[in-house]
């Protein structure tokens, strides 16, 4: 039981902190904790064992519950999370998500709390979800092979033809997915013809595609509510010379990204190894973002790979690698992979080529 | 200007709570306030006008925010709200939205406050939202019509035949709202048919519809950030006696909570005018959930049509009106309208016929 393995791994940094026990109120972690996907839950994860653990959900979920959460004591009521309070006799010190509990909210726990302490206890969750487990990496690998699919298709039947616009090619991306199994998009899909491939973040538009364009296609797929992320940018018609050395570029710096991905690498360093290679070839201005982020049960999740970025690589965690360069009013490129720390080289999970595709 | 308006409304209540300005972290309330649609954003409304106002954003959205927020100080700084407070020097009460703000987001707004004291002020901006202005109430207009024409579109088109997947029927639902103008659904759309249409709140499965089938579809589209909410439930092929009795019995209550929506009137009695309808026929034990909820910026929002509604109707609300009976391991009917409340009859915004649909 992965979702037992997990309880037990955040128990060690309960004792730790002296907490009897740690009050889950952030519904990515209580899907984590227990594998619950319902919309209203909370998770009493007891210091010493599973015995003490109490799950809450109301009323709509009571079947659903049953079936996700077989292996945990199943409160039904509402509010969730102080009705696990109340119900915690005899714990002095319970921690609690400050990070997602709000003011009022820790009002209302406070009254339910009875004689126990309610200690700030943040992100003791999400230091966990940093390094995947063998459940997450699959249905991460699911993901990315549905966003690969769709673009497979989307490419096979000449989706990208002059004359489409970017809503209509975006949207026809996001159907393949679903055919491909995924629950939907893992993000708003970014598809960005000509210039506007020069804006990081495009919003689809009504512009249709050009012979001559770059088209920039950031995009990815949920599945089992984990989220891949790839951006992939092509020529339609026939590429310039400076498409050409536009791309190679980011190619070459995304595979210094890649490369660098290793455990014990800082964060800072893996940005820096792309970096690099961008400034170099003095386009170091037009490369406006970090590399890369986390991704799991968020889009955009620890660590995050920046100049900024502070810590190191662990084996397993889930990454991705995106550094683009962007020339305002004239076109950019973004190549970007979601992959996995391993001890030796990282492993690849959006197999689509980076070989310069010309449509 | 419908922002304006909104802040001049909200300094009202600001001035009674003798706050010199309130600090509004949440991101629906800052677009409602001020148009601005993106991901990050904080606005400081002062007291007395919007010459003290400001707007924060990052610098994603320096181009973004100038379009959108014309009129207000625009500052380009993260995080936004601990910069908006760094920059208020002289204010002495600042209110702060205790039910967004979390417990640690609190000692990082402290620390950036200097001498301000900060006042706990949850639900200002929610207050005002539950009365629609003409621009929202035009919004949701077009979110209930591009709903409308979507199932108009499935049912011509004959998208409702047996052998179909629920699943199916949703994605070409979603897709017809898209091309009527939406963004996207409003919320994950039901499709459910036969035995499902009893489970109130049913995903789309691959179970197929046959001959005979109840279909209960519950969707919406979302447009200018404004959600729409319509059920229809149709059958499939012949409709069975008790079908058609069910079909009425739901109507029929459908009819008088929509008759009861009149300002003035307790939000409890409307839910009333309804349940007594299906409690008189014997139902009442499978008419599981409220009669209603507000919709607008979000798709639950206030007020609550309920037994446990405390309040009444304000000209201008939007809510849905939406009873259900549902036959366990038989199926179920719900109806349901998206509606603004006014002097005399409330205006219907889901124009999709109400008689029973045999398809």
């Amino acid at each position: 039981m992965h979702h037992a393995t997990r309880r037990a791994a955040l128990r060690a940094s309960l004792r730790a902190l002296e907490l009897d026990a740690l009050l889950v109120t952030n519904l990515l972690n209580v899907r984590y904790l227990t594998g619950f996907t319902g919309s209203n839950a909370a998770l009493l994860v007891h210091a010493e064992s599973d015995e003490g653990t109490a799950f809450c959900t109301d009323g709509r979920y009571l079947t659903q519950a049953a079936g996700q959460v077989p292996d945990l004591e199943r409160v039904v009521d509402r509010p969730c999370d102080a009705a696990l309070l109340k119900r915690a006799g005899g714990l002095r010190r319970i921690g609690f998500e400050s990070h997602d509990v709000t003011v009022d909210g820790l009002s209302a726990l406070e009254a339910a709390a009875g004689g126990a302490a309610l200690v700030r206890a943040p992100g003791l969750v999400e230091r966990l979800r940093v390094v995947k487990d063998d459940a997450e990496v699959e249905a991460l690998r699911m993901a990315c092979a549905a966003a690969d699919r769709a673009l497979a298709g989307l490419l096979e039947h000449g989706g990208l033809r002059p004359g489409r616009t970017e809503r209509e090619i975006a949207r026809e991306l996001e159907n393949r997915m679903l055919d491909h199994g995924a629950a939907g998009p893992s993000f708003e899909s970014i598809v960005a013809a000509g210039a506007h491939s020069a804006v990081p973040h495009h919003r689809p538009t009504d512009a249709v595609v050009r012979d001559g364009d770059l088209v920039k296609l950031d995009f990815g797929a949920l599945v089992d509510g984990y989220h891949s992320d790839m951006t992939r940018t092509v020529v339609v018609g026939r590429a310039a010379d400076w498409q050409r050395d536009l791309y190679e570029l980011v190619a070459a710096a995304q595979a210094a990204g890649r490369a660098a991905l290793a455990p014990g690498t800082g964060l800072a360093a893996v940005d820096a190894a792309a970096r690099d290679v961008i400034d170099a070839a003095g386009y170091g201005e037009q490369f406006l973002h970090g590399l890369g982020h986390g991704v799991g049960l968020q889009i955009h999740e620890a660590p995050a790979l920046s100049k900024a970025g502070d810590g190191t690589l662990l084996p397993g965690m889930a990454v991705t690698v995106e550094p683009g360069v962007y020339l305002a009013g004239k076109g950019g490129v973004r190549i970007e992979d979601t992959l996995v720390v391993r001890e030796g080289a990282p492993e690849l999970l959006t197999l689509t080529t980076k070989e310069l595709v010309v449509v």
